[in-house]
Parts: C-alpha cells; sequence; structure tokens
C-alpha cells in the first residue's frame, strides 16, 4: 500500500475515455497523437487517479440537522429516536418523498463528490425498508450512474428493522430473503448485498443466514461489522468470502490476523468516527501491518457522516489512524475499486483503464492529506470528461487546452 | 453566543461597500434603492456575516510536507527537530525567500480563505527571528490588507528563541524590546503583540516582561497560552487586560471562573489539536458556561494548522468540543471581531458596517458545521465586492444580478 510509483515529469494519453498510454513525458510524447487531439498543460501539479468511494449512503432525502444540534445539547441516541429523529425519521422520508426530489438529492450530492475527486461511488439503499421503496431507491441510483461519475449500487435492506417488524428482526429477514432478494436479483438492480451487523441491528446468525441467501443469488457480499459491537461479523465475512468488512471501530484485536490473511478488504470510515465525537478509530495500523487490504471511504449518511469529500478522509485517515499518505492513496483509490470488483478498470493510471483522473492543486501529493477541509482538486475527469474546471478567481494557473 | 437573531425572508441593502440597510423583505425591499442598484436575489439561502479569523500565521513559505510524514511514521517533535524539521526550518526558509514568492505564498492563501468565507484574518509574524526579517515580514503583512480580504498584523518576534540566543531566552526577549518593538511602533507595522508562554518557548516572568513593554508602546496583547502546558500565562492575560489568551487546551480547570469574569477572549483553535491528532481539545463548553467571550480560529500555520477553511474549523468545534452551531458562528465572526477591536465595522451584518457576508449553498445555517471538510460557501463579499463565484458545473442554482 506505500508504493505509488510515482512517475515524474508524467504524460498520459487519452483516447474514448481510456487511458491510451502513460508513462514518462519523454517516451508518452513521442507517440503520434490522434488529429485534433486537445492538449492539457498541467505542469508542476499533481495528476492522480480519481477516489473510488466505496462505501456511501448516498440516497436520503435530506440532512439530520436537528438530530444534530440534539446531540450537541447533549441528548442521546435513544432521546433523538423518541423526539422523532434517528434512522427512522430518514425512513419516513425517503418512503414518502417523490422520485424527483429524491433522486435530485442524489444528483446535487453526486456533483458535490465529483467535485472533490470522487470519480466513482459504491451507494447503498436500506433507508426504504419496505419492499417497493427499496427497489425504487435502486432504480434511482441504477438510474444515476454516470451522471456524472460512476454508481454501483448495493442493496441494504438489512440496514435496520422497519417498525412493521418491530422485534421481529427475523420476520424482516425472512421478507427480505423471500420476497425482496428475488426481484433484486430478477431486475439486476444491486451489485452487492450489505448486512448490518451489531448490537441494535442484526445478530451474527441473522446476518450468517441472510448473506448465505444473497450468496446464492449471486450476489457479492459486504457486512457493517463491529462498528459499536464485535459480535463476530467480520470472521463471518472473512468465512463467506466477503468483499469487505466495513467499520472495525471495535474489532476485537485477535480478528486482526485474520483478516490480514484473508482476501476480505477492511473497509475504514473514519467520517463516522469523527462526526460522533472521535473517540475510536478503526485499528489501521495493526490491519496494514497484519497484512490486510485496507479501503478507505466516507460512509456519507445523514445521521453520522456528513462529508462527500474524500480528501477530508484521507486526512482523517493520517491524522487520526496514523496512515501514511501513501497508504491513504491507496486505500481511497485502488483499494477501493477491489471492494467493488471493479480494479481492472478504475483505480490506477494504467493503459486500458478508464481515464477517470484529477488534476490537483498541488505540486507534492501528500498535501490532499495534509491540509484538512480543503479541496485540492482543480479538475475531475472522469471516463475522458471534464467534470469539474476551478472557479473564477481560483488560486491556481490556468491550464491550457 | 446562542442567539443569532436570524431574519427569515431577509432583505440588505449595501452602498458604498457598507450595509445602509437590513431586515425583513417587506421592510427593506420599500427602501428606494439607488438608481442602478445590482439585485442580488438569492432565495431560499442562507446570506450570513463572513468570517473573523483571528488568529493565524499566515506567512510561512512552504508546506512542512517532511515533517508530516516524519510524525506520520512515528517520530516524535524532538526527532522531527533534530532532522532539520520543525519551526526553525520554517524560519530558514522564510528568512532566506525572496519578497515577491513570500507575498505570493501568502497571497494564494488569502484567495483560499476567501473562497471558504473569511472575509477578515489577523495574521502574524515571527518566522523570520530576527530583526529585519520581521518587519520585514509585517511589511509584506500590511501591503496584503484588502487583497482580497481584510488583514489584521500582529508581531509574534516573542515567537520562538531563535538559533543566535539558543538557551538565552531573556537575550532575545531584550533585543525585541530594545530594538524591534520601538521600530515595529514606530512605523505602526502592527496592531498588537502576541507572546508564545509555553514550555519550550517563553517562561511566565518572561512574557509578563514582554507584555509590559508592549503595552507601554500602546499595542493591544494576545497570549499564546496553555497550549501544552498551563504556565499561568491565561491569569496573566486577564491580569494585563490583553486581548485573549489563545489555545488553553491544557487550561487548569481553576482559571475558568477568572476568564469567564474578565474581559478577555479565550480564543480556541481546534484545528491544532486535530491535525497533531486529536486527543485533547479546549474546555470550550466550560468556557461558555462560565461566561468567557469564545472566539474560534483556524490556527493557520504549516507545522499544526494547514487549514484555511472556518467552515472545519466550526465542524471540529461542534462534533468535537461540543458548542452548538450558533455558538460556533457567534465565535467565528463577531467573537473574532471583537478580539481584533473591528466589532464596530464587521462580525455581523447590521446597517453602518462594512457590507462583509457570505451567500451559502444551504438553507440552514447549521448545514456549515454539519456537513465537515465542505465549502458551502457559493459567494464571499468584501466591502460590497463579490470575490467568490461559484465554480461552472456547481450544484447550486444561479443567482440573478
Amino acid at each position: 500500500m506505500s508504493d505509488l510509483a510515482i512517475i515524474e515529469n508524467g504524460a498520459m494519453v487519452v483516447e474514448d475515455g481510456r487511458i491510451a498510454a502513460v508513462g514518462p513525458a519523454s517516451r508518452v510524447e513521442n507517440l503520434s497523437l490522434a488529429k485534433g487531439a486537445r492538449e492539457l498543460n498541467v505542469q508542476g501539479r499533481v495528476v492522480m487517479p480519481g477516489f473510488v468511494d466505496c462505501h456511501t449512503h448516498l440516497l436520503y432525502g435530506a440532512p439530520r440537522l436537528e438530530d444534530f444540534s440534539m446531540r450537541l445539547a447533549g441528548k442521546d441516541y435513544e432521546q433523538i429516536a423518541r423526539s422523532g429523529g434517528g434512522i427512522l425519521s430518514t425512513m419516513h422520508r425517503v418512503r414518502t418523498m417523490t422520485l424527483a426530489r429524491l433522486k435530485a438529492q442524489a444528483q446535487r450530492e453526486l456533483r458535490r463528490m465529483a467535485e472533490c475527486g470522487t470519480t466513482t461511488v459504491e451507494a447503498k439503499s436500506g433507508y426504504a425498508l419496505e419492499a417497493r421503496g427499496e427497489l425504487r431507491c435502486l432504480r434511482i441510483l441504477k438510474s444515476l450512474d454516470g451522471d456524472p461519475i460512476g454508481v454501483c449500487p448495493t442493496f441494504l435492506g438489512a440496514h435496520a428493522v422497519p417498525p412493521e417488524c418491530e422485534g421481529r428482526p427475523d420476520a424482516w429477514i425472512d421478507h427480505l430473503i423471500e420476497n425482496v432478494l428475488p426481484a433484486v436479483a430478477a431486475k439486476k438492480l444491486a451489485w452487492f448485498v450489505d448486512v448490518y451487523c451489531d448490537r441494535n441491528a442484526f445478530s451474527l446468525p441473522q446476518a450468517r443466514r441472510y448473506l448465505g441467501a444473497a450468496q446464492r443469488f449471486g450476489f457479492g457480499l459486504r457486512i457493517h461489522a463491529a462498528q459499536f459491537e464485535d459480535l463476530g461479523a467480520a470472521a463471518l465475512a472473512v468465512e463467506m468470502g466477503a468483499r469487505s468488512a466495513d467499520h472495525l471501530e471495535h474489532l476485537n484485536r485477535a480478528s486482526i490476523p485474520m483478516l490480514g490473511r484473508s482476501q476480505t478488504t477492511a473497509v475504514l470510515l473514519p467520517g463516522s468516527v469523527f462526526f460522533l465525537g472521535g473517540l475510536k478509530y478503526a485499528p489501521a495500523r495493526a490491519l496494514i501491518e497484519a497484512g490486510a487490504a485496507v479501503a478507505l471511504a466516507s460512509d456519507y449518511n445523514p445521521g453520522t457522516s456528513p462529508v462527500w469529500n474524500m480528501q477530508m478522509i484521507l486526512s482523517l485517515a493520517c491524522t487520526q489512524m496514523r496512515m501514511t499518505s501513501a497508504e491513504a492513496v491507496t486505500a481511497a483509490t485502488v483499494n477501493g475499486a477491489h471492494v467493488l470488483g471493479i480494479a481492472n478498470r478504475a483505480g490506477t493510471l494504467e493503459a486500458g483503464k478508464q481515464a477517470d483522473f484529477l488534476v490537483l492543486d498541488a505540486s507534492d501529493y501528500r498535501e490532499i492529506c495534509y491540509y484538512f477541509g480543503a479541496n485540492l482538486v482543480a479538475l475531475t475527469v472522469k471516463s475522458g470528461k471534464i467534470l469539474r474546471r476551478a472557479a473564477e478567481g481560483e488560486s491556481h494557473g490556468k491550464t491550457s487546452g
């Protein structure tokens, strides 16, 4: 994760949205360019792969500002829920909002992400918690793919127990297995199936049973594991060959070597730890030292991680979890792509891959970790198309093109 | 600090860079406007005062990326200093950089601050640590005032002991009092004099002696107090009627009531705590509850707080120090202006004050605290002049005007 293979004085040729060549300028510039090719001179700046944000709850309707105010005033999770806040308030909103408004909310967030350098985002359902609403959300996510960035949909019907099944989580799992998973599979509405296995969510046996069914439908598996308590979900992820175990703030130390030996990626989400007060970050260093593949993602959601800027996640990873800048960049690009099964076409700048890249207002890549709360992305390019131009009056020099 | 006096459906009239009227639209829109007045329709958005960032080390030459890498690799402060890093590396750079390059660095940062909503910034000298170099830095800061935002210069010659006086801090204090303070005063190069009173910096008696001299020259006083250890500097600030005691992470609890009763503002700098790993934030809640005026600032500097975005500071204040959104806004606007002695013309939107305001890509002011790592400023207006326009392709609607 520490080797970024940086090319000083590099050049890249993009054709039809893909990288045709990349390497030292002295070699690449000798290639004869297609007639009418456009040149982008970004001398003195960093060019790097776009971020692959592999864990978000993109489609949520509206921010939860009242919850935020109540928490700052000292109210706890239970008090907020009793006042009508929490995940069920988002559920009510998502169930009742028009498709057009829900879609507009997600589109706004996708543009914000693109401005901050994300070129591919995973997005989960999980706020409707009823069959029709979940399918509607997945259809919206599918319709947003490429508008303007890539969207990989994950079905998270097992996010929480809906009020209709209160106290009967197994009934909701049964319903998902019998009625919803088949529809999601038949209509190819999701790439992955995810389950929230934690106290106040689903138990380990429920998660095992549910993911087993998802696997039989051919879905890749994801697990929300050990965010608040380690119920053994990370071990389950390894056992079932899940693509990832996500969160891991309360992972038992004894489980670290197991993840290190596995093919399951540890997806760390420091944004939610920060937003909830910064008490306990996931053991990033120990995981990396045990040989685990670590990815970083925003966990973008209205309750615990209202952050769309992956550069902020990199700063959190470095300053709060002691990842190096190089490890953070790897975790937020190619390792995220690996989780999503798209590392063959995204996550690095290599010939044949999608031309998903960033031009930074920086001469050293470490600046994106070092400067925090900032957006150093001057240009975001997705499949060869420029999505973000620097604002008028911004400080960096002009690119020619 | 909790009462923001929010006007729903408000309007504001700006003339000659000042606020001519502000209030409910029903009343303000009846005023006859000057011929040719330009209208900015920002319906559905928040308009708020620009940030007054009252504590920065703006002029530093270049980022300290090697220090950052060493720290992430587990090196401590002493090891970094021995490898040629730390404050003395910035000192060598600032002493030897050309005026043009130093000025260009600061101008770039001022534009970045403006884009993120800061309309007035305090900026300290303190990286040259020799008479001529300190005066040069203060002249640069003076020349930057209004380009594009307001710059209030502070003389921080007593930032560290320069190598020429190693082991003889009193000799450096003597030199400052005898040779530098008179020149700064004669040429009116600074509004305030600041001293870093902490372990590894200046002692309480040294700070007292130095600030006494500064006071006789008529300067307002600032003190870096209790960042790493409480030497009694906050009490000294109160005793001497300093405008502020800054940092306070390690303030003795017993000193809180004293600050609460005083006219000295507690300037809290959560950016540096975050960047250094987030171990111990200043006791914001206890200070507010004791009646202290609390201001928030970026502490922008290359060693411990590389953050120019005051919105990030507000997010830190809320999520890590449990300030409310309203308190954070007050602390970052009018309380910052109070520290700088400019509350009569900045920090709030009132008739007669400078038209320093922001238009947010948000419909609720709390969003600037809630979304973190983001820049929700669509427009920054300084003395009636628009400094930042939203980038092309950004998500918010167009303003007419």
